[in-house]
C-alpha cells in the first residue's frame, strides 16, 4: 500500500532483494504479494472482461522446481464453476498456474460454464507451453469473482491469456498488478509478504470486499513461498490458517459460491521448512490479509472486533461471538456510534449456546457498559466515534475465548449492494 | 387503520355493534382490537415515561365471566424482567389484566428491574380492586417494550396506572387507544378483529417493527375473545397460531428480550368454541396482524414473501426460506429493484439444507429467473420497482412448502436503527 505502512511492519524491498535473513523475527511488509518468494512470476492486465477497462485478468506462475500445492474452498453448496474445476485439479496436490479474473463469477452458469473454466485453463496452458513451461491444464486452477450467473465473455478472455502470458514478469510489479485485477468493490489492492529469518518467504494477494462469511468470503486469496513443502504440509499450514483468519472474518453474514485460497510451494529456497514455522508464517499473512479485507469491506465506516471470553469451549465462544457480528442491530447501532449494549447482550442471548444472562458482561473499547446482565453508570456515555471498535462479551462461564473480525452496517453497505447488478 | 381498508376485508364497526352474525363466514376487520369481543374493556394513555409526551401505557381487563388465558414468548435466554414476571403468571391458566407500556423495555435491568415489574403489577391489581373488580398481582399481565438496559421512571409508571384504570372504557376506542400506547417505531396502530357467524370474536392488537425475529419480535400481541374456551384451547389455539404467523415474520433476524403474545378468554359470548374454529379463528387474526407488522417495519419499502417450495420437509422449507429472508446482499438488492437472483442462489447454498444446486428454480413475481440452477433469458430485466416482491425457490426434491415475510433492507432501516438510544 504505502511507504510508511510498509516501514511500520518492519519490512522494505530490500528485504527480498539481498536474499538476507534481516533480522531474527519474521518480517511483515504490504508492498509485496505473491512474487515475494522466489521462483513466482505474476501478471495483471485489462482483458475487456470489465466493461470499465479495469485490470480484471491476473496470473500467478511458479516456476518451481516444485509444484505442490493445496486449496480451501467455500462450503457453499452452490459453488461457481471455477471452484469445481480447482478443486478437482487440486486433488493432485500440485499446481503450477492459477488464473483469475474479476468481472464475472462464472457461477450458476451450467455445463457451459464450466466448459469456459476448462477452456480458460487449457489456453493457459497452452500458452504457457509455447512460451517454454511444459504444463496441462489439470495444473491450472482457475478463480473467477464478479457477478453470478453471467457467462464470461470467452473471446476476451482468451485473448487476454494469451497477452497475460507474454506479459508475465517475475518483479514485483507482476504481483502487484496481479493483486490490481482481482479487485471488485475494493478499493485498494491487498498483498502481504513475510519474509524469515530461515531465509525463505510466503507471499500472498486477496481480494474481498462483501460477501464475506463463515465459510471463507467472496474472497480470492493466492499465498505462494519458496520453502521446501510436501502438499501435506501445505495443506496443514493453509487449514489452520484459514480457520483462525478468513473463516473469522464475517462483514454481513452471506457465503461466496466462489471462495477459494491457494498455497503454492516453489521450493526455490531449498530450504525445508519445519511444519511449526510455516504454520506461523502462512498465519501471519492471511491474518493480514483478512485485517486489510475488513479494513476495506463494502460500505465500511468502522472496524470491529468482536470477541468472547470466559465461554465453557472455543466454539461456544466462535457461535456467539458470530452472532453479534451478524446482527444488524448491533451494526447500525455501531455505525451511529452508538453504546447500546442491550442489543450485544439481545444478541448473545438469542444465539444457540446456553448462557447465564446474570453472569454476562460487556465493555466497548474497553470500557465496561454491562456487568451481571445489567448496564453500570455511564454506559450511554462511551464514545465509540472513532473508527475502531472493540466489543468484548465476558460470559464467564468458563476460560475459553474467540473473536471475530466485521464492520458496522452502513448506508454506504445499502449503497453499494442495493446497485451492484443493475 | 382506514376505512377503505375496512371495508377491503368485508367488515364494518356495525357487525359488532348489532351483535348479529352478519354471514356464514367469518369477517375480519382493522377497525377495532381488544375490545372487539364481549366483556373487555381497554385505555391507552401519557404517563409520561415516553420524553415526547406520546400515549405510553395500555391497559386491557377482562371483565368475565371466565378469565382463561395462555401465553407464548421470546425464546431469547435474556428475558426482560416483564417477560420472567409474565411467564410465572400464566403457569396458573388464567389473567384478568394485561399492563403494557412502551418508553422501555425494563430488559437488563436486573433484580431492580424485577421488582419494578411486580410493583407494577400489584399497582394494577390494587387500582382494579378500589374500582370495583376483586384482583391481585398474580391475575396481572405486564408487557415493556422500548430500549435495553434502563430502569423505568417508575413515579410515573405507578401513577399512570391510578390514572388509566379510571379511564378504562368498554368502547371500541379504549383498545385503539390501547393499540397506540404501545407503539415504539410503529407509524400505524395494528388491530384486527374477528367476528365469526357462530356468534363470538376474536380480537386483537399489536405492536412491533424492528426485531422481528423467528422466536416472535419485540413483538407485544394482546388477543381477546368472548368464546367459551378453557386455558387449554387457549394454549393450544395460541401455539398454533404463533407458529404460522408471528414465528414466520424475519425483518433482521434479531430476536428481542421482549416478545410476548397473550391471548385471554372472557367467555362472555357464552358459546363454548370448538377447537378447530378457534384454531382457526386466532389463526386469522394473528396473520392479519403479522402482515400488519410486516407492512410497518421499520425502513421498510419493499414488502417481501419468500416461499420455498419442492423441499423434502416443511422444517427445510422454513430453513432456507429463513436464511434467503435474513440475508442482507438479498434484502439490499431488493431495496434496490434489483433482481439479482445469484444472491438467492447463494444464499440457499449457504443454508444447512442439502439441496441440489442443479435442481432450483427461483422466480420474481412468477416471472422465472432460474431454472435448473442457472439463468433463463430475460431474468435480469423483471421489473420489481413495485412495493410488493415475492420471491418463490423451488428445490425440487419433494413436496413441502413454507413461507417467510420479511421486508428489504434499506437506508431508511440503518437510519432508523443507528440512532435509537443516543
Amino acid at each position: 500500500m504505502t511507504g510508511s505502512q510498509d516501514s511500520d511492519n518492519g519490512g522494505t524491498e530490500q528485504d527480498r532483494i539481498e536474499g538476507g535473513a534481516p533480522g531474527d523475527h519474521p518480517r511483515l511488509v504490504r508492498t509485496q504479494g505473491v512474487t515475494a518468494p522466489l521462483g513466482f512470476r505474476a501478471a495483471g492486465i485489462a482483458a475487456g472482461i470489465k466493461a470499465s477497462g479495469a485490470l480484471d485478468l491476473a496470473l500467478v506462475v511458479n516456476e518451481g522446481p516444485d509444484h505442490s500445492a493445496a486449496g480451501v474452498f467455500t462450503r457453499n453448496q452452490v459453488k461457481a464453476a471455477p471452484v469445481l474445476w480447482s478443486q478437482q485439479v487440486l486433488t493432485t496436490g500440485r499446481l503450477r498456474t492459477v488464473i483469475l479474473n474479476s468481472g464475472g463469477a462464472n457461477a450458476c452458469t451450467g455445463p457451459g460454464g464450466f466448459q469456459d473454466t476448462h477452456k480458460t485453463a487449457e489456453a493457459v496452458a497452452d500458452a504457457l507451453s509455447n512460451w517454454g513451461t511444459s504444463t496441462g491444464a489439470v495444473e491450472v486452477a482457475v478463480c473467477s469473482t464478479g457477478l453470478i450467473g453471467d457467462r464470461l465473455p470467452m473471446d476476451k478472455v482468451l485473448a487476454g491469456v494469451t497477452e497475460i502470458v507474454q506479459e508475465m514478469g517475475g518483479g514485483l510489479s507482476g504481483g502487484t498488478d496481479a493483486a490490481h485485477a482481482i479487485m471488485t468493490t475494493d478499493t485498494v489492492p491487498k498483498q502481504a509478504a513475510l519474509h524469515h529469518p530461515q531465509g525463505w518467504n510466503v507471499g500472498g494477494m486477496g481480494k474481498g470486499a462483501g460477501m464475506l462469511a463463515p465459510s471463507l468470503a467472496t474472497m480470492l486469496v493466492v499465498l505462494t513461498t519458496d520453502a521446501g513443502a510436501t502438499a501435506e504440509q501445505l495443506d496443514t499450514a493453509l487449514r489452520r490458517a484459514t480457520a483462525r483468519t478468513f473463516d473469522r472474518l464475517d462483514i454481513d453474514g452471506s457465503c461466496s459460491t466462489n471462495d477459494t485460497v491457494l498455497l503454492l510451494s516453489s521450493g526455490a529456497s531449498q530450504i525445508p521448512v519445519e511444519q511449526a514455522d510455516l504454520d506461523d508464517a502462512v498465519f501471519a499473512v492471511c491474518d493480514d490479509l483478512a485485517a486489510q479485507m475488513m479494513a476495506d469491506a463494502e460500505g465500511v465506516t468502522k472496524r470491529v472486533v468482536i470477541t468472547v471470553t470466559g465461554a465453557q469451549t472455543e466454539d461456544d465462544a466462535l457461535i456467539v461471538a458470530r452472532a453479534v457480528a451478524r446482527d444488524s442491530l448491533v451494526k447500525t447501532a455501531l455505525f451511529g456510534s452508538d453504546p447500546n449494549w442491550g442489543r450485544v447482550l439481545a444478541a448473545v442471548g438469542a444465539s444457540p449456546v446456553t448462557v447465564d444472562p446474570d453472569r454476562i458482561a460487556v465493555s466497548f473499547n474497553d470500557s465496561p457498559v454491562c456487568e451481571n446482565g445489567f448496564g453500570v453508570d455511564g454506559a450511554r456515555d462511551v464514545d465509540l466515534s472513532g473508527p475502531d471498535i472493540a466489543v468484548v462479551v465476558d460470559l464467564n462461564l468458563g476460560e475459553s475465548a474467540a473473536s471475530i473480525r466485521t464492520t458496522d452496517l452502513s448506508h454506504a453497505y445499502v449503497e453499494e449492494n442495493s446497485a451492484y447488478s443493475s
